[in-house]
């Protein structure tokens, strides 16, 4: 097993998990213990257990998961498409290695298959295996994992999917281009004439040229297109932007559908997570 | 001026405010330049000017407001029991030395007078004049500065005013009293008969021992009581807590009310606020 030391800092006798990918801000994090490090074909691959959220996912030195609040951003991501469609039976998940989207995504019993298209084994491997409060270690076996560029995988499928769900990193590595038009255009091809997708489209604080462009360019393919936002304490600024392109379906009522368990989801978030603070508002033009 | 240097760490040669008062969680920003530091009788007093949140507020080395997102606290606040109360004449702010919430109340017409208590009359003088973007370098002729701590001074009113916002910082050095239930039952005297109170009241992430026992002091004094929530960036975990105690008005279609101009509060902000995660649902027993 392989550290990256550069990511990790002793300060008086103590561990700690710096973030700093940001110029002018950086998050420590104190360290119990690394549990896995080790370098993917890909990235660099981490399992730190933290005081603060316990077990946790990162990659490339960027936090991606938490055992303490990465359930937030896997039950948003899943539960807003899935109940938006009447009836979704094949499911595409991108990305998501740390398989609690397809986790949230096994909840709903009329869903008969999942491709889970991951680009990095390793990823899948160490999250079922020590970020289990998250991955639930997933073994249903309508879950089919495809262990390849994303970005290819769906340039092939036509009109395949009910529900496409891009689960991606940042925009830098590998997850480049999960946040393009073409890519985009491929996953509208993908999807039958009702079908429809959501991604994850960074922090409304940090990244609002992400999220802008995102939502144009979700806009220009989908006749319905919507912002929807969750609170995730361990992504910087703490708001989180998701966005939902739709052929058919409107994110109505979805609140009458709910009849889930969830720690972070429940009729009240599915009506509020769609209204957004006014400059958010006003910067996409919603 | 004088500098508290442990706030304050150099690194490569780059200026940054650390702040570390959780035990396993710390956060550094980048600092331009430090505008002024000073030791008031109370805390230690500061304008750092970060490189990506602008100039801040700093009390005892833990950031209170900052340039590019204080308004989203100091909205949240305010609107929310100015709403709900149909006539707001008389408002008591205590705390709030950023004068940000005052700044606020004062976009309505129909208060005729605000008390604004602040212990600490360095955190008025350096706000008014190096925390612009927040202050307003507020002059409304309606505000009376009243430099005295809030405890006593809410002990010796009685039935006086319509509205109380209690804008206070962490439950630790000079507003540990602001969190106290002889404090709030001091307020619910303070109020007239069809009154209401706000506070801050903690991270649901990080301080949900406080937002519960809060809410439970609040739900022990107001027949009415009810949390809601804001995504603050510069507080840890992102969401925050705020907490309504009302004599007789509810907090209901306030959207319907709505004609301001604001840069977070907006009709569909203040239907979402009182939805909050399940968790926190759960966890407060609403």
């Amino acid at each position: 097993m392989s550290t990256k030391l550069e990511w990790l800092k002793e300060i008086d006798g103590q561990l700690w998990l710096v973030e700093d990918e940001k110029e002018n801000l950086r998050l420590y994090y104190r360290v119990k213990e690394v549990i896995h490090a080790e370098q993917s074909p890909f990235q660099h691959v981490m399992i730190v257990d933290t005081y603060e959220f316990g077990p946790t996912l990162v990659l490339d030195g960027v936090i991606q998961t938490t055992s303490r609040d990465g359930h937030i951003y896997n039950e948003m991501i899943t539960h807003i498409p899935l109940l938006t469609h009447p009836n979704p039976k094949r499911v595409l998940i991108i990305g998501g290695g740390d398989c609690g989207a397809a986790r949230e995504v096994c909840k709903y019993a009329q869903v008969e298959h999942i491709d889970m298209v991951e680009i990095d084994e390793l990823v899948v491997k160490v999250s079922k295996q020590y970020l289990t409060e998250v991955s639930g270690n997933l073994s249903d076996p309508r879950v089919r994992f495809i262990y390849e560029d994303g970005t290819t995988f769906v340039k092939n499928q036509n009109s395949t999917y009910d529900v496409v769900i891009v689960d991606s990193s940042d925009p830098i590595g590998p997850a480049e281009q999960l946040f393009s038009y073409e890519f985009y255009r491929d996953i509208e091809q993908a999807l039958k004439p009702d079908g429809l997708m959501v991604c994850q489209s960074q922090s409304p604080i940090f990244h609002m040229d992400v999220l802008k462009q995102t939502y144009e360019r979700i806009s220009k393919l989908f006749p319905i297109a919507r912002v929807y936002q969750a609170v995730v304490p361990t992504y910087p600024g703490g708001l989180w932007s998701f966005t939902l392109g739709s052929k058919k379906y409107r994110p109505e009522q979805l609140e009458d559908k709910w009849n889930k368990e969830a720690k972070y989801v429940n009729k009240g978030i599915l009506k509020a997570c769609f209204h957004l603070p006014e400059s958010v508002r006003q910067a996409l033009g919603v």
